[in-house]
């Protein structure tokens, strides 16, 4: 079929958004024709969204069905940020894509702290990803056998996972909750330099196959919401997913007064009454200022899934002075990346990565110690300036609506 | 000073990152400037992010410091999606961004469902931005004597805080938190089509300056956690921020059956047994499989800030089997949009927001509608598939890593 | 029938438990034929329950069913505790009844520390008692209808709830949740000296009624868990319910030392670390120490209900090094108690409110400012008993198992 | 000193509360003395509490401290109650010990059901206690190496552990948290038949001296919430603690209709809509209808610790309709009870539990798996009755206030 002709096979209804490319002669005539159809249902024109220069033949069988172009995201950078880091043990500058104004220049005001302080220093916890099925029993005392079969099976368990993937490895399956007659083991890998979570799903699916031929149960959902993806969640916090990591670095005085404007004791007096009883008042899940805005930003310019930032902003920051000089601590428990699959092949998101040089394979680690730098350069900067009471006449000035 | 001297100044630590402007003769070419820095620096070439299309030094005003270009996200839509709503009332294609392959695609599959049933019903319960600083008094006696004050004094602190603005007014100033010697009152305002953040932080500020003159206190920060901005509180859930909207529909058995290719008791079950107690056995705050997912991508199809992913994402699902029908709702308490200001003006936003006839004044609501629309249309095509048990065939035959 | 009759008649199971009344001459004389069935089923001897000195027929009337003796507790008392409170400006001597060792103690060493000081000041910030039923609609459109309809005829619903009580008045319906098509009103009512929770259920199913004839709804529950009572929730640490009241103090620095055996700047790490960092990455809703077991032993001693321990012990502890001075604060959002009604007239309970001078009407703030006092007497022991470092050793020497 | 004078010395100040045993006769002079005193002193006559009947020189060294006399509360039973449990397999009649009206005679009528559909079944998941003080380093990299010597040295530190106790072993240290500078080592340990906070504490205790010995660390405090004790956390709920717990059945559609009015459709209705759905909309931590109730009354006619009613009425109530029939579970993560130690071994309590057959050593599973069943009797009662509609009715004919 011709250009006109498909258009109005979707005009019609008879051809459907995802049908465009089994009629259309490449994947780029195919998005010309959507993005004319919904430019003439939407009656608007779409002229930027279709000056792409991503390779969305490539894009489209992997990232994204039923492409149109691409949307664009002003990119900043921020840095010098230093970082002693058992991976990472340098000086980067930091890509941040974000159209919230003012959201560059205080993570680089806090940078220039840091770097000016000698450095952030990161420490990685722990390094995993987890997937949680819902297993149905007839009653709780069958739910118990499973649990009781989860154990005593877990080496052929951990060979059954492992036959479906080259860089997972089976952990553990912990904890292991039973609520009546569910079962919701929680499966733990470890997953290499990719986030994984398309890993743990294949793996996990392998071992309730498993599970199905060798006990009287049946799988409800291969995600029974204690993995926990996507959603805030105290199991998390506790048990940790993806990279759970802290960065922190001492501050002297002089420096907290020269650049920061404040004090080490006006800083712990935010933190506390802030970050911690403000959050704990509020029924809270998470004790910080605003991780979410560092982590978006990072994200969306390395090509990670902007639905993380759910999961990545949780943690607790801490503030102590000490004598004048100021530890800060920023402690993120569940932070899942990756700098390979998923969006990070992705040409602007690869260039991203590119920047921190923490694009390919066994580098996931030099990222995580970055995007924690960060994080805490975000945060400090920010608890200090509403130390300095100036948050909102920096915005003012800034002109935003 | 030209390119080169600029560029040196960089190398040679004279030139800060935000200082280039200042030298070179335009914003273009300061980004050209900082970007070649960064090629250098990082040794790695930064073509596609140089591709931009945005007008960059209108963003550098607003939305964004230190730019080298922009970043790129695959840009798919999915409809048409008939929307029953108070201010939507008519079918749109939705604009998605996201590099998570199937996404698009699995919205899509729910977005035909629910139009072939007729359209989902969309209900607005609340709207509303918030701001809640901490104040410090000796003692909890005077704290409370701060809480009367601001009881008793409502209509002038109204008259205050809205000689701020042109479109806010403040609507109450309530739950007003007592903590030893901290107090944490929430105001809470109307912002019209804008999101607010930054018109109630203006406001809030005059309000605490009044306060500061008044009583024997001061203000320890302008946020208190109490807001609560981009972080996951139950206080949100309770009292609503942003938009507080549901959305549902019920599905004939025979659709269910053709197109969801299962049962509405099979679907009940997945979402007792997932949102609800799994959910509650991980001590999460969202009662929803991935609100998450459409939320990140519509939100970044749209200019919205993408930190306000983790507050959009909080909810609950329900489904219901009602003999054989499916009732299903979504309900988001705590939804931040807006369709002028902030991200919304960069142009394939803007574009984004044309797409589904939402961009400018007046037009919040219906936004507000449509995201409440897609996100039930992504959450029941996830939870359909979970309950035919495919979801993790359907990732593998689409090649993801 | 005689005695052996009834006895065989509940051996054989002619008789139930409940129906011993029925046939024995006096309640005595059941509770007496009961317990003996109880012995011999048992095969134990009840000695000491059988010794009981409470009025036994009367608490047959309001308090149990199927009773057969008395537990006794032991009761100790602590004091002088200097309170400076609106209502409570005296000291006094506090009823503790509890088996945990070292507890009595503790708390007293906390009183003489305050006296001493010069008292606790206390601050009641609201009083209410609340109940949350469940409606159902048809859809969340039909749900937004009820909302409306509760908040446009709410002097109606508040005449049709007052006159089903003397002393309750209904003050807001707020929030009213809506989820999918159930509504979750939240009525919060002040209900005078009785704790209240009968006379919101009763007031609540009248305005059920009502709504009921009025609109196409029918209530699922009469309390929907959005009240919430004796659970924890955080819309009661943010709404309040009961008695939401702080106790605050400032210890001169010789007397956290002279008393305490510490500074406090140690006090202050403790409470940092422990009951707001600590509380935070457990994923906990109490950011105290062990308010539970003050107000166990309180409640105990004065008839109060003891599963609202659950929500009495809910609150956030804060503790400032003022220069060495120590500043230190409880705060509880969510005290259920009574003056009247319910177990407080039981003859111990009443006598445990005569040691306070709180029995009777008019009299439940103070009884409200004691118990805050209590709690911070005990709160403080134990915080700066860790901060010396030995709370371990207090509990060998007291040798308990 | 005779009566008199030691009288006047506390009346004048000369002799604390806790020094009349010094110059007493005896204990019980001692508690005579106290108990004037305090009668004087509050103007008031305690009758009541004087006609003790328990050993409270005996009480005195463990239990309690400056005792006056005792805290009666009525008992009752409820049964008999069918339990087919893996430690216990018979029928029980339940101790209640309360002042809340109609809650015996509401569990009573639970037990009938159960026993009428042949029994609750009862699982035991696990079993456990523990003890997580709070370790400080100087930053989180030496945390860090806290955490490794922790892993590290399992063997050596489980070796000093169980040198101080003779039932105690530990079984892991797990979760091993790192807030910046401060580690929270998790020690989880098996305690036999008590309840076992004391032993746990001393063991701990014991490690953390030898930790202060092998690394530049200090303590801050023997527990630093995230143990959690008598604090509802999620912690608790996703790791257990004290015994974790399930009780369920299936009571066949006849019984449903002729026993408890109504339908096993009704039932799971009110359990999502109430103990799910309204109990995430109100950010709590327990998902049941009053699981606090019987706790409280069954560790009170039991010599449990009342204060660890928080703990052990958390947990979530499941029910389903299984064409017709009701399948319906209670689950609770963290009960903490014993069969011997603390509170157990004053009288009456001890009577209480030989009401059950489970004093002594080797009970405590038995006593776990009644409480379960109890907690199901009471929490089917409620959740029927509410679907039957009847709370309020019911409460109104008992007359109470």
């Amino acid at each position: 079929m011709n250009h006109d002709e498909i258009l109005n096979g979707l005009k019609e209804g008879n051809i459907k958004l995802y049908q465009v490319e089994k009629y259309a002669s490449s994947v780029d005539e195919a998005i010309k024709i959507r993005r004319k159809f919904i430019e003439e249902f939407s009656d608007s024109s779409l002229d930027i969204i279709a000056k792409y220069d991503l390779d969305l033949e490539k894009a489209s069988k992997r990232n994204i069905e039923n492409p149109i172009g691409t949307i664009q995201i002003p990119l900043g950078v921020a840095g010098p940020l230093k970082i002693n880091g058992d991976y990472c043990n340098r000086e980067v500058y930091v890509p941040l894509a974000t159209s919230e104004g003012a959201l560059v220049a205080s993570i680089n005001r806090g940078c220039s702290t840091i770097t000016l302080a000698g450095g952030v220093n990161t420490t990685i916890i722990s390094d995993k990803m987890t997937r949680a099925p819902i297993i149905k029993a007839n009653s709780a005392k069958d739910a118990l056998k499973v649990k009781n079969y989860l154990e005593e099976n877990f080496t052929k368990l951990k060979k059954i996972a492992e036959e479906t993937t080259n860089h997972g490895k089976l952990l553990k399956i912990n904890p292991i909750l039973i609520i009546g007659n569910y079962i919701y083991p929680r499966f733990v890998y470890s997953t290499g330099d990719s986030m994984g979570m398309n890993m743990v799903t294949i793996a996990t699916e392998k071992i309730l196959e498993d599970l199905e031929k060798s006990l009287d149960v049946t799988h409800i959902a291969l995600s029974g919401n204690v993995c926990v993806d996507k959603k805030p969640a105290a199991i998390n916090m506790i048990e940790g997913r993806g990279k759970t990591i802290s960065a922190d670095i001492i501050i002297p005085e002089e420096i907290v007064k020269e650049k920061l404007k404040t004090t080490a004791s006006a800083i712990q007096e935010v933190n506390i009454s802030k970050n911690l009883i403000g959050s704990a008042s509020a029924g809270s899940l998470s004790y910080n200022a605003h991780y979410a805005n560092m982590i978006a930003a990072i994200f969306l310019a390395t090509g990670q899934d902007l639905a993380h930032t759910v999961e990545g902003s949780l943690g607790i920051t801490t503030a102590e002075d000490r004598n004048g000089d100021l530890y800060f601590s920023v402690n993120l428990p569940d932070l899942p990346i990756a700098t390979v699959g998923g969006g990070t092949s992705i040409e602007t998101a690869n260039e991203g990565l590119n920047i921190l040089n923490v694009a390919g394979s066994s580098k996931v680690q030099e990222f995580a110690e970055i995007i924690a730098g960060v994080v805490l350069a975000g945060e400090l900067s920010l608890i200090s300036a509403l130390a300095a009471g100036h948050l909102a006449r920096a915005h003012k000035e800034l002109g935003r609506g």
